[in-house]
């Protein structure tokens, strides 16, 4: 990563500026990593105390060193106790499946034309409808419970940065009574 | 369950035929009771000691009660480390995929028609092989790893007449990097 003296040097010594900057790196540098293979990484579970609900997850990272280290570990855990909480349907929103959205779509054009929206209308509305469920049924785009000002996305870019590696969630399994 | 004294009586006081009796009896009623709903029970975990291998369990009984008890708990753990190391694919053989039997059937045809096999014994030979090949495949006909003398559905019928209650394995999920 870039340092701070070199921000500073390339910001005039403003130290807001060459935080800025630095920030912009990091990110810059996250999504570059974002492409690299992750054939490294660990299962973990979250069982609710109830033993009635529970979290298989996989998460993958580029090294066995990584996969060792507690931040790593941990952030697994927080993971998969957000599948516990929150019940997320796919990882991403491009893979929550076409029937499940067609079906919405019934139910949202039935709506519209209940509320006397305009017929014009409805493929710019639907389209905004359909963004929105697809992100609320997706991991990555939820806000995460143990910090709601992050999404899953955000935390994962964070340690991305921080770790030095790609990380991702590789695919979970819950089940509930 | 019928008491050791009426089949002493049954039996004409034979300890050996009494004893006969009293399991084909078990048998009979946990037979009975696996057609009864396991609307309960608990979901557990196996992780690996590796953090490579893990197995989301959930296993069905008919109450609460015996859902907390430790020897349904440890009969699920059992289970999940036996999903663990034998890696079956399904619960029972029924399930295991038309697809992957045709494609195993093709197989076995090229070796039979290799080894020099008369066409007429294929259909015979080749029903055996199915047979063989979706109870391997299948998690309640493997040999219980713990001891190797029982099936794992032979384990359940057991739990089941012990615990007096229908129990059934309901679904597993199993990730390995």
């Amino acid at each position: 990563m870039m340092s701070c003296k070199k921000a500073l040097d390339e910001t005039g010594g403003d130290m807001a500026k060459a935080l800025d900057l630095l920030r912009k790196k990091g990110e810059a540098k996250a999504g570059e990593r974002s492409a690299r293979t992750t054939s490294q990484g660990i299962v973990c579970s979250y069982i609710h105390s109830n033993d009635r609900l529970g979290v298989l997850l996989q998460m993958g990272c580029e090294t066995d060193f990584v996969a060792r280290t507690d931040q790593f570990k941990e952030l697994a855990h927080d993971i998969a106790m957000q599948v516990a909480a929150t019940n997320p349907l796919t990882i991403s929103p491009e893979e929550v499946s076409h029937e499940l959205v067609e079906k919405e779509r019934e139910i949202w054009k039935e709506q519209l034309k209940h509320e006397g929206k305009k017929e014009q209308m409805f493929d710019k509305i639907m389209e905004g409808k359909e963004k929105k469920f697809r992100e609320e049924a997706s991991l990555l785009k939820q806000p995460f419970v143990k910090n709601p000002d992050l999404t899953i996305e955000q935390i994962l870019k964070d340690a991305i940065t921080k770790m030095g590696e790609n990380i991702k969630v590789v695919r979970f399994s819950r089940f509930s009574l």
